[in-house]
């Protein structure tokens, strides 16, 4: 096994059990919605978000007591997102993790607020990081949260997404609409890694924002490829739903080998704008190459 | 015109501009997502949680650009509370504030992400007060909003609601529910705005809890009181509404009378609890009247 290996094991136990001590335990009232919580958010997925916060805590020798929260913040807003996005009125999907989805083993209601009681969580877990970090940057990596979370981030590229069902995108739209979906999540994963260590320049943010970006699309690219050519055993969800959606993809806009190729030199763009940062920048190297290489 | 009135239509006219300013424009892309945003939060409802923050803010002197964003964040949880709650997953309502509500206006999706990116935006404005509150006490803020809206407050409150959907509870168990679903969100206002003036004592974060228990109670027996007395288009919803869903209130477990007598001693209660804070405290003094004496 690969130090990578090891290290992503690693951190993936430290955020099952972290995200656990971060959730009310299910005995506490209101305990169904408790129950529903821990089940959207703990048991599974790949953790890509917790991985990049501290890969890019690494950068700056951040404190960990403040990337683990700064991580189960990230996670339970994806997993809010999962839950909302789910939903019969969104893509109205049974299966997610190879499980059940949310408003399938419980209820509608019960999902709605599973995600908004999510979302509530990830500003209370970050916002309790305490002394470890001065006030200031915390208020920076809150805001940073916020921002990447809402209209401007992840919700807008949902709402992008929603009215392009049926359209015929540009790639340019194509990519406009990914960036805010899944990549304003996955930069602000990055960037609230690398502020919990220091104040970053304005430089190391353009270069944290350049790696951001061919990772975030990378990972979109990747879906795609994989939506188009896996089972649903293997993804843990529903396979071939864009094609069934009239969904507008990088494989229905460019084909499939060349998709393949966009996100190998995704992969070789993000270790480009790592550079600057040297060996510290390791985790995050081999994470985009993770990213292009996964299978499911 | 009373200087009160006076008062509470100046705070209600600025938190109008205010919370416009705090949203993105409808120009800006995704224009339904913010153009629905705004129709959920603009242009109506009594704003009793500025008006809360604003009063509690005179306690202590509180600067007024971070009373703004404080009085605008709370409200943005309030308002995304509504628009998830109007859901055909939750209560199924057609009519808010005398408009169709947003689901019925635009569609499901649309207004599952309203509501959720509502959320983020309140935590967005409220982490943007600046330099005018030392970080520390503005991180005190953020957790406070986050607690109140979480599975502690707001949304377990609803989930404890949810559930309570044909059951015989008591007067306790009634209690314990509003106090999450309504009182957390009401308590939350009243101690932003004493925070944003500075860090507070036990003593007086005792009082304040004793004061907006009072009227957070008093504001949930009103509420039941109208709701079982009043016509939709005085209250701007749907009148009658908990009887025909089979809901517990406190006019189905007390009766009519004792309902209104109990939101008086409430009253008094919430007087009492304010004595030490002196004649800064007026405007809370006649927010507790108004609570109790409102017809819609």
């Amino acid at each position: 096994m690969s130090g990578f290996d090891d290290w992503m094991k690693t951190v993936q136990a430290a955020s099952e059990a972290d995200l656990s001590s971060y959730l009310p335990s299910a005995n506490v009232v209101p305990t169904k919605l408790h129950e529903a919580m821990r089940y959207a958010l703990l048991g599974g997925g790949k953790r890509v978000r917790p991985l990049l916060v501290y890969a890019a805590g690494a950068l700056f020798g951040a404190d960990s007591g403040v990337l683990s929260r700064a991580a189960a913040a990230v996670e339970m807003i994806h997993a809010y997102s999962l839950v909302h996005d789910d939903m019969p009125c969104m893509d109205d999907d049974e299966l997610r993790r190879g499980k059940p989805t949310v408003h399938v083993a419980y209820d509608e209601a019960t999902a709605l607020l599973v995600g908004d009681a999510l979302q509530s969580q990830a500003f209370l877990v970050l916002s309790e990081a305490g002394d470890a970090i001065p006030a200031a940057r915390l208020v920076s990596m809150l805001r940073l949260l916020a921002h990447a979370s809402g209209s401007a981030g992840m919700c807008g590229g949902q709402a992008i997404d929603l009215d392009s069902v049926g359209q015929s995108l540009t790639l340019e739209q194509l990519e406009q609409m990914h960036q805010l979906k899944t990549g304003a999540l996955l930069r602000a994963s990055v960037l609230l890694g690398a502020t919990a260590g220091k104040e970053l320049t304005e430089a190391e943010t353009a270069a944290l924002h350049t790696y951001s970006r061919a990772i975030g699309l990378a990972f979109q690219v990747v879906d795609d490829v994989l939506d188009a050519t896996a089972d649903s055993a293997t993804l843990g969800k529903t396979a071939g739903k864009d094609a069934a959606d009239n969904k507008p993809t990088y494989v229905s806009i460019l084909g499939l080998e060349p998709s393949r190729a966009l996100a190998q030199q995704l992969r070789l763009d993000a270790h480009k704008a790592l550079e600057p940062f040297g060996e510290k920048a390791l985790r995050l190297r081999e994470l985009a190459d993770l990213i292009v290489q996964r299978k499911a």
